[in-house]
């Protein structure tokens, strides 16, 4: 098939590559939340929303927010956008392509109106690295964000003299929250993992986002000579820190959709000829359905502590992080995958494993995701890449999502 | 039964708790290979020795070589020893315990001469601390310690200039060369394990010092996102390890006498939410016989492989060390049993797990080793311990086993 809007995707791709030169690491892109660089990422993207014609807002939240009015003063919004802050040494799609999308399907519509209106976002604060707390951004928007405030840097600055310090008014911030009548939002961002990859296809509608469990796991043995104490009189804590990784990998294969990872492990002493008396390690266990990972997660823990017990090993599990799942709108979903059908496009449904603004904004309105293949499933990192017909056909389904979302819209009751 | 020698046995422990304040580093025992502290060592064993009636040499590798003379001039030598030297922070006994029985077994002959001579042998290192190279001290009887005297410790000092620094001849290190007619070598040594306490027994005799090889294993692997990476699409390092891990408690228990460790793992990036993407691991595997252990290893190994590459993991293996196994020699471990025997002491065989110089010795002349209980098993740690019964049936051994020497030893063409 041919691409649609050849001219407009290669329009995002230029915007994505621009926006990578706002950095505060010269040779990386490294903007997190309110850095220096933020500046000149809202005047670029303003630039563009002053020549569609939309209205223009920077939040008290550090949000870019603009505006194309629909149908009648009453229209109800659908929001449409990601998140503009980066990790250190990141990829140039990772939240930017989401936010510079919204300013394209607006250009798609030449000039004509909605019986929505449409605000496109380009949220502050969603990677959590500065203040080690995410969502900052979207949260305003809910008007949760306040409590965030206090939170302070790694140079001891608070987060509201940030806000002050980049010209914003931290006393504004309930401002931020979303007044009228929200339609929903949808978000569109690359996939950060490798399924889209290797099942061949471009795009994939989100059903929903994982929720997960952080856990930190301690197995206490006793450290004793490897030479001289024989296999039944040891107290080994990696042996029963291994069995414990092995029935991780063996739960997680075993049922579909569940990830289980130990990610960090710290062996004490450390020695080669000394075994270890401690084990710190980690468990991250997540699923798209919080029955599956809630019925799976204590069986997988009564085993370690049974490998440990085995082995005269104490074990401590320490919760450190627990997030529901979000299901993406039912609605929603069917139109995405409407709109990649009539598109002429595969479209399959993929959960996201990570976090998203989408998580938040759900819980105040219809919300959903479009998923771009990422090469090699790289994010957070240099490499991050798009293919330009990915981006193509991403444009396409939100162009054809949010013609019928005009034509439906009503009837659903959306 | 009674304790024979009861005085004999607290002038043991006495010596040991003295020579423990012979330190560099005050309120922990800690003396390496030549530390000054080892002159005050060799002044409180030298004096036993005068008054005992003994000869008294310190060699050119700094070994203490006191000697009671057997009946005639060409009478054969039985050493009798362990080392002076301890790791950092050691506890009171290892080594030390030997070189002291030493003292004491020739002052249970009351000044009788036996038909061959007895050498205690303090050996001047043992430990391989300062030079990260062990048995100087022992090498240097057989003649092969020379190309040790250019090793450099952290001070950048050659081996050389510390023997000349605490006043002795490197070039007269061939000198050190046991010359004369050697009956043979034993050593008591704490055990440094559990075994014989989980047996409830005082003493027992090494069937040989295991073998060992180490090696060092590095699994490569992918780090990817631990949420949007599914389990199949996944190349896991950690996952592979830990299989390993686990292949190598299970062939160890499953296979007598052997004993397999993996003490060191150091897991990359090592974030809870990444999925590893190298772990290096050390093993470290041991028996008393090679042809057990070279039979295990291989299959180990290719299990570990096998593990990795289910995973899109690489795996490479790099040799540290190999040593072969050291059996004791046969007739002197059965007069050892005999002697035990003899005392109404019940008298397992076990197998050393660590090495000693009775490995080096071995090489040279029949070589024996008495192990004396660790309660708690624990050596290199100031809480080492010796029960004073265990010392008492230690030298009960000890004194029987001269008196069988003397009187079968020509019987046995020792």
């Amino acid at each position: 098939m041919t691409i649609p809007h050849p001219d407009l995707t290669q329009t995002v791709l230029d915007a994505c590559h621009t926006l990578a030169g706002f950095t505060t690491t010269p040779g990386r892109i490294t903007r997190t939340f309110l850095a220096p660089p933020t500046h000149d990422v809202h005047a670029f993207l303003t630039g563009w929303a002053q020549r569609l014609g939309m209205t223009i807002r920077v939040d008290a939240a550090g949000n870019l927010r603009c505006r194309w009015e629909g149908n009648g003063p009453n229209a109800p919004t659908l929001y449409l956008g990601s998140h503009l802050d980066t990790v250190p040494n990141a990829g140039a799609y990772d939240g930017i392509l989401g936010v510079v999308l919204g300013f394209a399907l607006v250009e798609t519509l030449g000039g004509r109106r909605l019986p929505f209106a449409l605000e496109v976002l380009g949220f502050s604060e969603e990677e959590g690295v500065r203040y080690g707390a995410s969502f900052f951004g979207s949260l305003a928007l809910l008007g949760t964000a306040g409590p965030m405030l206090e939170l302070r840097d790694a140079g001891g600055q608070a987060l509201r003299d940030a806000l002050t310090e980049f010209g914003l008014d931290a006393e504004a911030l309930p401002s931020a929250e979303i007044a009228g009548n929200a339609l929903g939002y949808l978000e569109i961002h690359i996939e950060q993992g490798p399924v889209l990859e290797a099942a061949g296809q471009s795009i994939g509608v989100v059903e929903a986002i994982a929720g997960q469990n952080r856990l930190d796991l301690t197995f206490t043995g006793r450290a004793s000579h490897a030479g001289t104490t024989p296999m039944l009189l040891r107290r080994d804590a990696l042996a029963a820190a291994a069995r414990f990784v092995v029935a991780a990998e063996e739960l997680a294969r075993s049922t579909p959709g569940l990830v289980a990872t130990v990610g960090m492990m710290d062996v004490k002493p450390g020695a080669g000829n000394v075994i270890p008396g401690e084990v710190r390690c980690s468990l991250d266990i997540r699923h798209a359905r919080d029955e599956v990972r809630l019925a799976a997660l204590p069986g997988l823990l009564a085993s370690a502590e049974q490998f440990a017990t085995e082995r005269g090993v104490t074990l401590a599990v320490t919760p450190k992080m627990e997030v529901q799942a979000t299901p993406m709108h039912p609605q929603f979903r069917a139109l995405l995958h409407q709109a990649a059908a009539d598109a002429g496009l595969a479209h399959p449904e993929l959960v996201s494993g990570a976090g998203h603004d989408a998580m938040v904004m759900a819980a105040r309105m219809p919300a959903a995701m479009l998923f771009v293949r990422s090469p090699g499933g790289l994010s957070h990192h240099p490499d991050e890449a798009v293919l330009n017909e990915d981006v193509a056909d991403a444009l396409a389904v939100g162009e054809r999502f949010l013609h019928l979302l005009a034509a439906e819209g009503g009837m659903h009751g959306l």
